[in-house]
Formats: C-alpha cells, structure tokens, sequence
C-alpha cells in the first residue's frame, strides 16, 4: 500500500526545488513550469500545493527561517547571551554549502520584496522577531553602554550585509567572522 | 542644425530607463526591449549603446557609483575623518528618493551578482575602493582600538544591511542612522 503523502513534505520538496534554482537563477525569473520540471512532478501538481509563487516564495522563505532557528537551537542552550548571540548570527551568515544557498535565496527574496511590497510581511515579522531576541540577550548581558534595540539592528544589518558581500565574493569568510567578532565585543564589552 | 547626440549621455539615457525597471519589476525579468519601451527608442538603438544586459547593468552601477561619490565629494572635504565617512555612508543609505531609486538598483545588481559570476568585477572593485577609503579614514582619526580593514568592513556591510532592510520597510529611516552613528562612535572612540 503506497505511503500517504505527507502535505508540508511535498511542499518543502518544492520548495527545495525553488531554492535550488534561486541559487543559479535568481528568484524573479523563475517560474512554476520550472520549478516543477526541477522537482520532477508536474505543473498542475505545484499549483495543487502553491496557487502562486509569491506563495511558493513566502513558504520558502519561511522554510529557511526554520531550518536556521533550529540549527541555532541545537548550538545555544548552556550558553551565555554573547555566545548565544554568536552561534544565532552564524547560521545565517553564509560559511557552508547549505548556509550559502540559504543566503542566495534570502538575498534573492530581499531582492524580489524591495519591489513587491505585498509579500514584505514574512520578511518584516521574521526579522523583527530575531532582532527582538537580540535586543533581549544584549539586556541579560548587562550590555547597557548602547540602546539594546538600536545594538540589535547594527548586527542584523551587519549579518545581512556581510552575508550579502560574501555571496558577491568581497572578501574571505575569516573577515567576515573577525567583522562579526570585533561588533560583538564592540556592543558587550561597551562601557555603561 | 541638430546637437550632435553624446554617446555617454545617450547610455545614462538607457541606464537611467534599466534603473526605474529596477526599481518597480527587479532587475532579473528586464529586457533589452523594456528598456527601449521604458526609454522611449527603439530596440536596435539599446543594442547599438549596449551589446548585451549584463554590459548595461555594469554600466549602471558604474554610474550609480558615480553620483554617490559626487554627492560625497560635496559634502566632504573641509571636515575631520569620522564627518567624512558619516556624509559618504550617508549617500549610500536610501533616506530619499534618489537614493531609494538607488538602492533598489544595488540590491538587483548584488541580487544578479550572487548569481552571475561574470559580473562581480564591478561590484567587488568599487567595494574595495570604498572599504580602502574608510580605513584610511579610520587609520587618520587615530582610531587604532579596532583593526581599520575589519572596521571598514563593518561599516560598509552594516550600511548595505541597513539599506537593504530599510528598503523591505523594516524599521524607520532615523533607525537606520541612529544605528550607523552608533556605529562610527563605537569604531572612532574605541580605546587603542
């Protein structure tokens, strides 16, 4: 007897065909015909899952957003909040095969949001939530020399930005590790 | 007698009609024919000034760099180090509509970038020169407490971060400067 198949498995099924071609191709290109010949089902098969792409992409999007709290969940426990911070903002910049093809389609998602506001809704609460966690480990920490919220927007816009000009290969990822190491003691160690 | 056409400014013309597609549809969907639409010529015409997309994109950057620096160089010269670096990073960030206009360009260009090799040249280049630019800065101030080339990268990945989130509507312009003033206080006043 055939296993049922499980609804949210197919969709990250497509979704990691979307992410696929999002590394090679961008995201603004692509189109459901593609992702499905990608995934190798059919297209009527994709629109049962996803009516639209903005709703394949948002999915997507979601989808890494997951994988990267999960990967952070695993590394932060015993830790303390700079440490914590450290090993959050590390599963986002883009170090490994599998961080940088998450970074490629972030960025293409970024790209593709700038010019469709609809969709900056996911994009807009998934990273207010992040830097609201930030802003909270920076207080633990007793980290009172710079407004905690403003010190958790300077290392998000910090990791978006090193993840961006890595991916656009500027420099070597030691320098982006050493940028990130040198912003954190910058805002924990900084004088109250 | 009718005035010769220039052929630099018959390409501004061009990049000029590629930089409101950027801004409205992204930059990967663009075609040489929506560019001769959005400018008024024809298609022959867009080819005969650029042989192919990526040349034209190249091009456009080159010239967005080009008016962020001349904006710069006008803010710049009677002032000390840190004032120098806050009115050239100031240009960057996308405050106005130029520089919104602008910034939706850089995010495309990187967005195509990540994924086109062939044209990270230009990208990679212009970065360097800037992030020479402000470590130079950094050197003059005497700001020693933190490695000038990974100070440069921190201000240059946070400014394109800042950017990038201010154009998915993130947080607030005064947001975004609080932060890169926090930043240049953190990188000048950091102790030697």
């Amino acid at each position: 007897m055939p296993r049922k198949v499980d609804h949210r498995e197919r969709r990250e099924l497509l979704a990691d065909a979307l992410m696929r071609l999002a590394a090679t191709e961008g995201l603004e290109g692509v189109s459901l015909r593609q992702v499905a010949a990608e995934a190798g089902v059919s297209t009527g098969m994709v629109q049962h899952y996803f009516r639209t792409k903005d709703e394949m992409m948002t999915f997507a999007l979601g989808m890494v957003a997951d994988r990267i709290r999960a990967r952070s969940a695993e590394a932060v426990l015993p830790a303390a909040p700079r440490e914590i911070v450290r090993s959050v903002l590390l599963q986002i910049l883009p170090l490994d095969d599998t961080r940088r093809l998450e970074g490629h389609v972030g960025l293409a998602f970024l790209a593709y949001a700038a010019v469709k506001p609809a969709i900056r809704t996911e994009v807009r609460e998934g990273a207010a939530g992040m830097r609201g966690f930030i802003a909270q480990q920076l207080r633990t920490a007793g980290a009172h020399g710079i407004d905690p919220d403003i010190g958790a927007i300077t290392l998000m816009a910090l990791v978006d930005g090193l993840g961006m000009q890595l991916l656009s290969g500027q420099y070597a990822d030691e320098d982006a590790v050493a940028a990130l190491d040198v912003q954190l003691a910058l805002l924990f160690d900084a004088p109250a």
